[in-house]
Formats: C-alpha cells, sequence, structure tokens
C-alpha cells in the first residue's frame, strides 16, 4: 500500500528493537531522494535528533523534545519537496515539545506555521466511523469561552464537512456540541448556545453546508455511538477526547486537519509509566499509518 | 423491599396509563400520616400541583415546571417530618423549574436550600459500580474555574469518600480529575492542577483520605471503566457526564449528595422528543428507585 520511510536516531531505533526483542528487516539510505526507490523494504533515513547521554528511559526531557521537533520538520521539509506523501508520527510528548524549543500551543500549530496555513485547521480525532474535530485544543479550560465564536464554529464545520467527503463520506452527517451543560438550558445556564452557536448552525445550513445541533454534550456521543452522526465539531478538548477514547481508546487516531499534506499520529499519548514492560499496543499506530497511506494516496490520485 | 408512594395529580396518574396502555393497581390515600400504613400494594397520594389544561405534552412550560417543585416539596416537607425514609424523582425539566419559580440553579440547590445544609453537597452518578460526583454543576462553563477551590475540591472528595463507604465500598478508590486538556501537561496548559488540585490530593492524604489524581480527565474513565477506581471527583457537569453516559446511559442515576435524606432520580432528561411513543426505556428509573430503597433501608438501620 505505501512506502514506508522511518526518520529518526539509529541508536533509538537500535534500542527500540533490543527492549522489544524483535529485530525487523529494513535498508537505510542516506538522503530523502532515495525515499521512492523503495522496494516494499521500509527504508530507513538517519537522522541526528537527540544524544543517547542526554534522554532517560520514561522521562520528559527537553533534549527529546527537540529531537521530535527536528525529526518532524525533516519530515515537513521532505514533503514539501515532495519527496514523501504523508507523515504518520509516533507519541509525542508536549510538555518536552515546548520546553525542547518549540514555540506553539501543540504541534499542529507548529505544522500549520511551517506551512503557512492561512485558512482554518484543528486535529480531527477519528475511530474510523466517528470523527470529532474541535474550535479549541490544547489551551487551559479557562481560555475556552473566548474560542466560541461563530467564524471559528464555522470554519471548523465547514472543514469537517469537506474533510469526511474527502475520507469517503458521501453525505456526511455532521453535528455541533453544545458548550455549557444541558445546552444551557434555553439560555439559563450560559447563552453561548442561543448567542453564538445555533446562529452558527443556521448560517452554515444556508450556505448549504446540512450542519446539525447544537446538542448536549453528554448525548451527542450517544448519537455517534447508535450511528446516527458521522461527527461531531467539539468546543474544547476533552469535550470530544473523553468521549473518543472510552468509545475506542486503542483505535483512536489523530488527524492534522486543514494542512496541505496528510498528518497522522495515534490519539494516546507516550506512556512512560510503560516504559520497556512489553504492554504496549501498537493497535493505534497501526490504523494511523494506513490512514496516512489512504489520505496520501488520494492526495496524489 | 419498600412501600412505594406515588406523588402526583390524579390526571398525570390517568393520562400515562391510558398512553402506556397499562392499568397498575394502586391504593388512593388522603395523608401523609398514611404513608407507613401500606401493605405492599403502591399507595397513591393525590397532590394538585397543574391543571391539565395547562399543560402540552413534550413541551417544556413554566406550568408544569411550578407542578414539579410542589410535588417535591410535599415529598421533602414529607421525608421532614419522618413519614417517608427517601425520595426518588421521575425526570425533571430544569428550564421549567427555574420559569416556574425555582430560585436556584438546579433542584439539588434547591433541595439543600430546604433542608438547611451548611455542608458541602454535590450530586453523584453512579452507574452502580463507577460513582462520579463533582465540584461545580449546572453553570455556564466560563464560571467553572472560579469553583476550583482547595474548599471544594477537598470537600467534595471527602463527602464522595464517605458516601461510598456508606454505600458497601470497603476501600473505596477515589481519584480527583484535572480541569485542563492533558492535565495541564505540567503547567504547559493552565496551573491549576500544580496550583490546587494537587496539592489538596496531597492534603487529603495526609487527613487520611487516600485520594489519587489529578488524573487527565481523558483517560481517567478508562481506569474507571477497567475497575481500577471506584468513584471519580470531577471539576464540571459534561467531564463526568459525557463518560457516564457513553458508559451506562440506560442505567444511570443521580443521587443527590450529601443532604440528610436519600434523593434519587434517573441521570436522563424528559425525553420530549418521544412523548407519547411507547420507547422510553425504564431501566435508569428502576435503578434509581431501588437506589434509593438501599439507601433508605441503610438509613433507619
Amino acid at each position: 500500500m505505501a512506502q514506508l520511510v522511518l526518520v529518526g536516531d539509529a541508536w533509538v531505533w537500535a534500542d527500540g528493537q533490543r527492549i522489544a526483542g524483535v529485530t525487523s528487516p529494513i535498508k537505510v539510505i542516506h538522503d530523502w531522494k532515495d525515499a521512492r526507490g523503495g522496494d516494499g523494504t521500509p527504508l530507513f533515513l538517519q537522522t541526528e535528533t537527540v544524544s543517547q547521554d542526554d534522554i532517560v528511559l520514561g522521562q520528559m526531557t527537553p533534549a527529546a523534545g527537540r529531537g521530535a521537533r527536528l525529526a518532524l520538520t525533516a519530515c515537513l521539509e521532505a514533503v514539501q519537496r515532495d519527496d514523501i506523501d504523508a507523515i504518520c508520527f509516533a507519541p509525542l510528548n508536549k510538555q518536552a515539545m515546548k520546553k525542547g524549543g518549540m514555540d506553539f500551543e501543540d504541534e499542529l500549530n507548529f505544522f500549520a506555521d511551517y506551512f503557512g496555513v492561512q485558512d482554518y485547521f484543528c486535529e480531527f480525532n477519528t475511530l474510523g466511523t466517528l470523527w470529532t474535530s474541535r474550535i479549541s485544543s490544547h489551551i487551559p479550560l479557562a481560555d475556552i469561552p473566548k474560542y466560541v465564536t461563530k467564524d471559528r464554529i464555522k470554519a471548523a464545520a465547514r472543514l469537517t464537512y469537506k474533510t469526511l467527503k474527502t475520507a469517503g463520506f458521501a453525505q456526511p452527517r455532521v453535528a455541533v456540541a453544545a458548550l455549557n451543560p444541558h445546552g444551557g438550558d434555553g439560555g439559563t445556564c450560559g447563552r453561548e448556545e442561543i448567542d453564538i452557536i445555533e446562529p452558527a448552525a443556521r448560517e452554515l445550513n444556508e450556505e448549504g453546508f446540512p450542519i446539525q445541533g447544537p446538542y448536549p454534550a453528554d448525548t451527542v456521543f450517544l448519537k455517534a455511538r447508535d450511528g446516527v452522526l458521522d461527527s461531531i465539531v467539539t468546543m474544547y478538548h476533552d469535550q470530544g477526547q473523553v468521549a473518543v477514547k472510552l468509545m475506542g481508546f486503542e483505535r483512536g487516531v489523530t488527524v492534522q486537519g486543514g494542512l496541505p499534506a496528510p498528518i497522522t499520529t495515534p490519539a494516546h499519548g507516550t506512556a512512560f509509566d510503560i516504559v520497556g514492560q512489553g504492554k504496549a499496543n501498537a493497535e493505534a499506530m497501526t490504523q494511523a499509518y494506513l490512514l496516512a497511506g489512504k489520505m496520501g494516496a488520494a492526495r496524489i490520485n
């Protein structure tokens, strides 16, 4: 389906294989221009990003965050040059990334800045059937209300609808979630639904996007579980993530939406607590890789 | 297990039976002092709260909210006089309650005011195995940070631990949830975890309450699902309710915690959209009634 190119430090690859007790065949390449020349065997592009001396397994370190950023930057440059079609990255630690010099709230903003994206972009979390997007992400809860604007909701809903179309949904069924408990209970418990979210949904309908809602957050995911919705535009990170992780933590994939190239990653984190114990479940990584391949293929065809 | 006393208008009972196509045997009483004289047949204490002319099925009306408040008040007075041991109420509409004259953010605050409760009180949502409590409830999302104080967290966690003890958990395993995405990611994404929640947990430990956390909201419910936790102290309504409803919407029960008498209700709402369609699932109502009976029995024994 795709030619895999592994990007990172040789010592990390060697150490990972030693810990996992496996040996995986690879073919080492030294230049990105050889990335399209593979025969199916995974290629390994050795990239020096971090010294083994600066790493303690299972601990957050600025050096590791810096290394992750360098590896990602190498991939971004490669996809810009068209040496590759899509990027799938392993879990990273945002705190390490920030302490290692990433001046953005998260890696998505780092990617968007790299590509110079002007339009709306946001993370999608998908379980294959259910896709969630959001209008705010890795920000303190106290800052969420500032992000609840008609413009952001409309942009996120449009991007969601279009992304699902390209992902093969002929008639995407997309709803926006409410912000306040019980959807604001008719304005008695917050007015964003009445003043902002419902007007945004109505304007989207007038534009030709059949966006539903706002629906109260604590029941909208039941509609998705029951197959009545394909996608939910959430107002904040945990609103969607609590649900998505409960509905399929093992297979959850994050898609960086609104960028010029497909970028995917498993929805779970770095799992420092089980480092070296041989317990890691690779299902989400597998799903992330397959989705990157599928979207990369759709992009070039 | 318990002597049931139905409280409400005769026309509502008659209309409900007509719509459902059932006839349930009851024995009509006219005074609360007859409530303890039943032989097991459900007693019906006719209480005039709302006229049939003021009700439109499936619509929120202030008259219906006023009626619900009057019926609840009759029950509160009865439990105060010790005519009954516990209260289980059917779903009500908070908006109707407020428009019908309830000057509180929700029915729990109405109950607490009625009883003159001075200590901490909060709603519990339970699926039998998992119990969730919260430090803020039916308030706009924008107001949540004001509620995140060490005092509220400690009071909620203590009440949670004690309530689970009385509900039969010998060693309750209770954790507090984080407020911000990824638990604040080491302070880079909100500082409440570092400044407030973690210190509160540590102080609780020093008091002898083995409270765990804070754990990020999007993974703490996986620990509960996997049987590693009995209860989670959440920071806001939807944080817990999104998870609880996904984990068992049909059997979810709400317990009004910290009051002098047990009060329970199904976790779901009034379901105006399926009025009269014969689709309602009574499982949560059954569980709420059984739990009220169990807690009422524990109270008198």
